[in-house]
């Protein structure tokens, strides 16, 4: 019997890019996974042909309005919805449904932290979707409830956890994170079309007004004995998909180059979608494109004393989607990498 | 045992996005199919992370100087070179090797057009690998040497050769392709430059110059009672894959978009590869990114008297290395559609 | 004592180029013109820093609500609304007053045509602003009254025009037109989002249904014995201003290259923006970018039996602003040139 | 009698900007300026309208041979050419001639540092071509000689400069500076092609490599009591041009906001191509594609206790020949701002 799936949200582009994964998964393949209801808002109606030409397989599915009660059997919920709508679907599906919701909703500790950066009541904390972070792995293979990160904070967290964990650099970090304007979403608005973008780089929600700001600083303060402060510059660049994330902080004395290379080494040696490229290459955001992986560049600045680590995902795999699932994976019981490509679409 | 595949030409464009998708194939996951030898000229030597940074599932494996001695055990070699070296190395390896070429050398039927086009001396004519066109598919069933088609040919035959096998129109076309630069290949020159490139259109090789214009010719002839003249302007934009094909003719008397839509519902409809959009939407290339699908629009343009056809595809996947691939399944008796995604990468 | 001028619809791509050229004009540079008033709908009350923050000469002024009675006291009075409003306005400031329209309102003749493509009542028609037709200067320079031309008809007819007017083709024409986003206004919608543009090509209106085939139709049977056919398909393209233009026609028997040549040679030789590049160079649009020249090629196609005119503009400067300036300084008896680029920001 | 000027590497990125600048000058329009002589090496002996087809008005004029003794009868020597040769043509002209050099040559005041970055004998020093930093612009004007500052170091150092001289700061700077593809010049090779570039970010040259790191330093520690160590890291971005520069500093204690806004406000309020944006919006290189001007923002970030300042600049034009024609203007004893565009060419 296949396990029945919803994706609520569907026609954004974190809905659609859980689809285009799900359409390559193996158990999709194999029938043990059926995609068994698309929801959505304002367009509930609609065919996928019609919001989503790039999947053809499924092109005649409808849309359907979002229906608590219909997805009270469901065994897997992804949600794909702004901030704020996931903690009453949530309640609603029952214990035994795992829930992979991809908004900001469940993925803060600190209440106060989520109401000064979202506003309104902080619903919890669910585990937190980055397998990668030390010990995260085995909470999220128990769990039926995931809080998918951002996607900014999945490309800082893993360009810095390894260096604050090994305790090589201070913990003050400054981070200028690049990306491609799909990660403003589906939405209609003046500054995201492609006449105001293409040709054009413009950083946004700086000086630490960017929601994302906190969820770094709680990822990378868990691996230090201090808090780290993160200094986060956000910029829009004229490409659909990518985030090249550059991250730098004071190196601690005596910590050279071939100290940061072994860390990273060690760290990256057994995780599937870290790739640690060699010494003298930098990540270029077209070849993760499509891929859930993470490649990543270390380096250190010994005249600027600083140790620099640049990271690319693509936002809408990595960065949303493939986490979305490589945590169904894992909480499945299947294997970790199933149905997330590691070769990217290149060039 | 697993058949041994050598990708000659690997570390170009059409190479590696061959490699990409064996890297996805079911037989290479199931252990069916080994990627045994990848050569190079210019880039002999170097490994896959330094030239291909997106796969990093075989970062580690070096380009090897091509050697056709070597390619004398391998079940499978897929050509990924220059025109004028395929025959050389298609003799060499034997006939039960499966010789799939992505050059030009063995596409045209008539001597004198390749003559004209491309130079020197006609090496021979192989089974020409388009699957849809009518009569095709049984001929690369039971082939060791498959020509795969330009990707110029391939969007423009596959969004007039419905029209021109059911005698919807006079067999005059009109051509505009407009393409993405990773057509123009993996080599270095100014007109390529992304400073040239972005922000840019233009047109080039037009007027009949193009060496796309007599296959295009040839395809379509096939299915026609008098010749097929072709006036086909290629055009250079900015984006890095994809081809938009805008193609139109005059139509016959009492042909009505009804019937144009009949025709091509049909031709379609069995076509595992071919999606037919619904009256009143517009391929995107964006929406066959990294996929094998070609989607197409059809209509009548009644005060033009003209049947107005566009076609998206990839440059790389459907018209060059998918083709590649789809064309090795049906060699080897396999599912037709393994290992090609249909889902692309959007946005 | 200066001139006064107005700009209606100031934020948008039209008015704030005008605004642009405007400001690097020697009239205003000189003390001759002055801009008195810049009018909006939606964006009124809204500083020009906010709305157009590439104008920073003038980032203090404020957009005020669109106001008929304070545009009498105008000389000089630009319209870049949108369809239907142009009228009433140019009925209101009287006479004298030089109106200079960027809507569709009075480009057409025949009212049917405009009933047809724009609903509802068709206001006149005025003097067409392409100067470069063939009797049209000597109008434009004797009117308080201009129609600028569509972007995509400036393309088409500069391309078409002297092959119609010196007999070269049949008077069926394909068009393939090509354009940057800004084509499709300032406005939010989601198929011009930058991630839904960025890295792909898609037709729109076609076969027929693009408002700006009647305009088309319409200048070139002006210099045709039979009335001319137009097929027009236009693609959207990811740049963000720019149009190329591709159209073909069956040649007259007896018409070779160079005959086609010399009649372009000679069309052009005395336009200042008119510019026919040497045999065998293409048009590139990033080389009429910000500037108001039209660049051309012209070639005989023998074997497909066409003529095959390909042109490049900014569709914001030629194809609307630009016009609408050398228009002005034709009406004020100014030199035609002044203010207008002809050199291009390029790369 | 009109003064002589020739561009020696007229036809690189460098060199085509300064034509454009020069042929939209007053006093090119006036004739008080001529363009004597075009040279160059690899392109000696083609026209204009072949290599740099945006500028029509001069398309027949021909690239000369480099010609030393040509130089000695010019007014004006622009020297756009690879690092290296101008002291040696410096030498040759003689004192009176104005020579303006757009290489590194004479950049740098620190011998071991030239020649740690760029080998070979450091060639001397000469009045550096910023004249927004205090106590430059008159030896700016006094001069015969001008060394054009590289494209990074002008947005970095209009960004930091003034927190630096008013104390703002710690010397202690993290800079991004993300550009277009133009950055890298008219040169053939793979990485900058536009199917590698497009769709794709990418850092180089990182961790104190760069050869503009030690020019940002002895920038800005002109200014500071300590020296000022710059932690720089340039990203590769798709677009033909443009610098974002993102940078940060700790702040000193006592610094709000309010006071870091008012230290900008002094330094921009005299200058004519500085625009400090108010405060909550952002630069966006394209609004000065084009322009000669220079956007900025400034904030602090309590939380993470930095000064975050963002510059934008066209790097082509104030990176590089925009302000070649700013120094030109001053050593000439014209206005400063004549032939120097402050309206950008957006969207």
């Amino acid at each position: 019997m296949s396990l029945r799936v919803a994706v609520v949200g569907a026609s954004g582009y974190a809905g659609s890019e859980i689809l285009r994964l799900l359409l390559g998964h193996p158990a999709w393949a194999e029938g043990k996974l059926e995609i068994s209801a698309l929801m959505g808002a304002s367009t509930a109606g609609q065919t996928v042909g019609e919001l989503m030409p790039h999947l053809p397989q499924i092109a005649d599915r409808a849309i359907e309005p979002t229906d608590v009660d219909a997805l009270r059997g469901m065994d897997i919920v992804f949600l794909a919805l702004p901030h704020g709508h996931s903690a009453e679907i949530a309640q609603a599906v029952g214990e035994s449904t795992l829930v992979i919701d991809c908004a900001a909703d469940f993925r803060l500790r600190d209440s106060a932290q989520w109401e000064k950066y979202y506003g309104g009541t902080h619903a919890g904390t669910w585990p937190y979707g980055i397998p990668e972070m030390p010990g995260h792995r085995a909470a999220l293979a128990a769990t039926r409830r995931v809080a998918v990160p951002g996607c900014f904070p999945t490309g800082a967290t893993l360009a810095l956890l390894p260096a604050v964990k090994a305790g090589l650099i201070a913990p003050e970090v400054t981070i200028t994170s690049i990306t491609g304007v799909s990660g403003a979403g589906k939405k209609a608005a003046v500054p995201f079309l492609g006449s105001e973008t293409m040709g054009s780089l413009k950083a946004y929600n700086t000086a630490g007004k960017h929601r994302h700001t906190p969820e770094i600083a709680q990822n990378l303060s868990e691996y230090s004995e201090d808090p780290v402060t993160v200094s986060f510059t956000p910029v829009l660049a004229p490409l659909p998909r990518g985030i090249l994330t550059t991250a730098s902080a004071p190196i601690q004395e005596g910590v050279d180059e071939d100290r940061a290379r072994a860390v990273y080494e060690e760290f990256c040696a057994s995780e599937p979608f870290l790739h640690l490229l060699p010494a003298g290459q930098q990540p270029q955001t077209q070849c993760v494109l499509g891929s859930n992986m993470c490649h990543l560049a270390v380096e250190v600045d010994e005249e600027a004393g600083r140790l620099l680590v640049i990271s690319a995902i693509d936002n809408l795999t990595k960065g949303t989607a493939g986490a979305a699932i490589q945590c169904m994976n894992l909480a499945l019981g299947w294997e970790e990498t199933a149905g997330l490509p590691m070769a990217a679409v290149a060039p």
